[in-house]
């Protein structure tokens, strides 16, 4: 065996694939090509502000608090003596931004703030937890929709707010290793430096963090083409309700050893384990990139225009996105931005992007003389200058924004047959006539994802009770899902029938029972009562 | 609720989804693109005929049976009763090929082969021998190299080779829905006729089953461009231990509603269940393809090489493979096929495929112009003529079959960090000396995934613990996988430690326990002893 241990000194002596090492994330860069999106981040945060005060989840939702214990004196000593005072966060003020979602519609009443630096210090913390009964609500970037990463009661959150190292950028194979807590649009920024890219984007993505998108599988705008994050996440390290670390971050494209432990924490929001690091596949950073807003006059049109633009432009197309008449009027009345087109009742944005843009731009024009030529689409608009690009851009990415001005949004992320996308939508609005302000659809067509949203001036029960489960039911029927890419988090759990069959959702009890067994991650969230 | 139920009727009526409903696809048909496929698998086979007669796997290894019952006369009544006596396959002879894996390195001594058609067979089938104790081998193509598809003692075969019926084709989103019996080939074939593509090809396509494909995580020649397994199937249902049926065979390609249950079934080699259907996102088949055939004199211009193939050819580089000067002899003089290229110490093999052949002519022609050009390639052939093509795949694809005449073979699949790629070659030719015939290596360089090959007259122990765990030690220095796409099986169980931790064997362990606690599904196979 000498050989063997010969060799791996050299090889220690000459690795050099950590090109960047240790450096953290601290400040969030603004976006170069698409300053909107940390725009938008802030004025979500400032339209969430003014909604800080809804209604205690616990109440609204009438639901019995698990038979945890609270926080004691003598638990806030244990933490301070782990992470200091400063990383111990107090006080109802302090923690009012962490007790509420961004859309003000859930408040939980939790009294003390983590913020660990390290692996380490997660797993003291969670072992504490465990063994003293309290219940943990781990929190990124806050940015979740179906309540998942707020407190229902007062569960301790642990953020990973100061967990933002990027570990190792490998420009061989472009793979990034970093904390849970990186955001992801400077996350984005990082490895472009190196030529790539990561292959997920959100609105969020001034805020979110990159392992709360790991623990929800984040879908956002680019799926189409680089696939989810079960394909995308090579590594993940998770720390588990016990505080034993699960290390499976490795940074191969390849690794079939034993079970791939890293899907039970991709998706599963936090109740299996607190994802801890992760090791992300980054393709290259395309040279090129052009966006078609296209308007066309039936729901028929753009599915033809979907197939038409697969066939067509192929490998570079990197989004397909959707805008019904209505969530247009939204976000031009409550925003003031205006749309280059005249009004259509369907609206399609097309993003391309590739290595060669002369090659792209011909794809394109083609693509666009054959579907204006055979009347699919009624009117198109190209941009490639970064401003423009993200003027239209906002048009698509601000629609959840300008949704909140109505008042209370009522929000649905399903899946379906594409045949049936955009009948849910007509057939819901059939349903609840006059009794909403707005019903309108817009999400990523080229998926399958539908955002059907509903507004009114403020919650009402009983417009939650004529839209659910009338739209779970419905979305069922056609085999689709109840939710396509924000996940069940507190407010879709009951509604988990819908989608998934009684033995699969045992199976998920089973597993949730053996990986925590005393229910301490984020409780309430994602399993039914 | 009566208008949701209204609307349910009209979507019944209106579906229009399932193009290609209920078709068997039970003739192997021949591949047009690549001949040498089918070919191959023909060589493949009758190169492990000669073996079959290898000595049991229990004795060469060692291992001690499990407490499982032996197959009774009760027993053979009740598996006749359910599948008839023709899908009840007895007798040594009839089951000799099902016995031996194709290498001729493994053989069990199973008494009885059933043949179900249906999910509610399989049901069956695995509930009887739960509760009878009886141990079972799943077994798909038989086409695995690690002896995870063929009995260590007695097991029951299930074999999945006549559930072999496409359920649906999704023309509109591009996904396939079928029995896990389909061969890879005649699948990927069958939606071909609807201008998409299976995102997975590897030299096994003309005998694997597409079932085994997704149970063993099957990597292949393409995942560089597609992914892996874990993005591209959509929906798996799989027959737990208990004969219990779980389905999460959705086919939307967005789907978080609650913990991602068909991750469990990829790649865990059909110990934790049997998959019997899937649902695989099916990109559009390629209006071009083009193959480059490039001969080179360092392993450091591969790398260099495939950095600037990821560059320039971007979005259409669909494949980048490695062979090296020793495996070329092996191909060349074991099967008397000829390289278009003189002699050079390292050979790549680059496929682009696109949605407009002159683009990616230009791509390609640009880019063998500046490799060449720089001399980080001393030479080069393009092929876009399918039987061209087909003869340079052949160089590649047939390998594996050229060392199997060298005598025995001792087979790694490892995943390594780029730079340390070709060292492992190096370093374990120089630890073997002239104990070997051959010590060569090929493979999947775009995805870091090296095969390792030693080959002797016939098996001998002595080498195997020369080879064994060195190179497993050498790989887990270096933060490899001792296990790229191969999986563990029977072969590699007892190394897991080399690329998981302790932690993370234990989490394993205690899934199978709770999945199959009686352990009757593929005993002695993926977890050490």
């Amino acid at each position: 065996m000498i050989i063997i241990k010969t060799m791996m000194l050299g090889l220690i002596r000459g690795r050099m694939m950590s090109v960047m090492a240790g450096r953290a994330l601290t400040a969030l860069p603004r976006s170069k090509a698409r300053l909107l999106t940390s725009h938008q981040s802030q004025h979500l945060h400032s339209a969430s502000s003014s909604c800080q005060k809804c209604e205690l989840t616990s109440k609204r939702y009438n639901v019995q608090r698990g038979k945890f214990s609270a926080v004691s004196e003598h638990d806030l000593k244990f933490f301070q003596e782990l992470l200091g005072s400063h990383r111990t966060v107090l006080g109802e003020e302090e923690l009012e931004g962490h007790n509420t979602d961004w859309l003000g519609t859930v408040r939980g009443a939790s009294s003390v703030l983590l913020k660990p630096k390290t692996t380490e210090e997660v797993s003291a913390i969670l072992s504490y937890c465990d063994q003293h009964q309290l219940a943990v609500c781990p929190q990124g970037g806050n940015t979740g929709l179906v309540g998942g990463s707020v407190p229902v009661f007062d569960e301790v959150i642990v953020s990973t707010a100061l967990m933002n190292q990027v570990e190792s950028v490998d420009t061989w194979s472009g793979v990034v290793t970093c904390q849970a807590g990186c955001i992801l649009e400077a996350l984005d920024q990082h490895v472009a430096e190196y030529g790539l890219m990561i292959p997920l984007d959100l609105g969020a993505k001034g805020s979110c963090h990159i392992g709360g998108n790991v623990s929800t599988n984040a879908g956002g705008l680019r799926l189409l083409r680089y696939g989810s994050l079960h394909g995308s996440v090579l590594g993940v390290e998770a720390v588990l309700a016990s505080g034993e670390v699960v290390n499976c971050l490795s940074a191969m494209k390849k690794d079939n050893t034993g079970y791939d432990l890293k899907h039970l924490f991709i998706g599963s929001e936090g109740t299996l384990g607190l994802v801890t690091k992760v090791a992300i596949n980054c393709p290259p950073r395309p040279a090129a990139v052009s966006l078609a807003f296209l308007g066309l006059q039936s729901f028929d049109n753009v599915l033809k225009t979907f197939k038409a633009a697969k066939d067509q432009l192929g490998e570079i197309l990197s989004s397909c996105e959707f805008i019904d008449q209505s969530s247009m009027e939204c976000v031009e009345g409550n925003l003031k931005i205006k749309s280059p087109l005249d009004e259509y009742p369907y609206y399609m944005l097309l993003e391309t992007s590739g290595s060669n843009g002369d090659h792209d731009e011909e794809k394109l024009n083609n693509f666009l003389e054959s579907t204006l030529g055979s009347g699919l689409v009624s009117d198109g608009t190209v941009a490639t200058e970064p401003s423009k690009m993200a003027n239209i851009w906002a048009l698509r990415e601000r629609i959840a924004e300008a949704l909140i001005l109505d008042g209370y949004t009522y929000k649905y992320d399903i899946s379906l047959p594409l045949p049936h996308f955009y009948k849910l939508v007509e057939d819901m609005r059939e349903h609840l006539g006059s009794n909403v302000v707005r019903c309108c659809g817009y999400g990523h067509v080229g998926d399958g994802n539908l955002h059907l949203n509903f507004t009114s001036r403020q919650y009402e029960k009983e417009i939650l009770e004529r839209i659910e489960p009338a739209v779970y039911e419905w979305t069922s029927q056609v085999n689709g899902s109840i939710s396509a890419e924000h996940g069940l988090g507190f407010k879709k759990r009951n509604y988990i029938h819908y989608s998934k069959s009684l033995g699969a959702i045992n199976l998920m009890k089973q597993m949730k029972k053996l990986m925590d067994p005393n229910g301490i991650l984020n409780p309430y969230k994602v399993l039914p009562d």
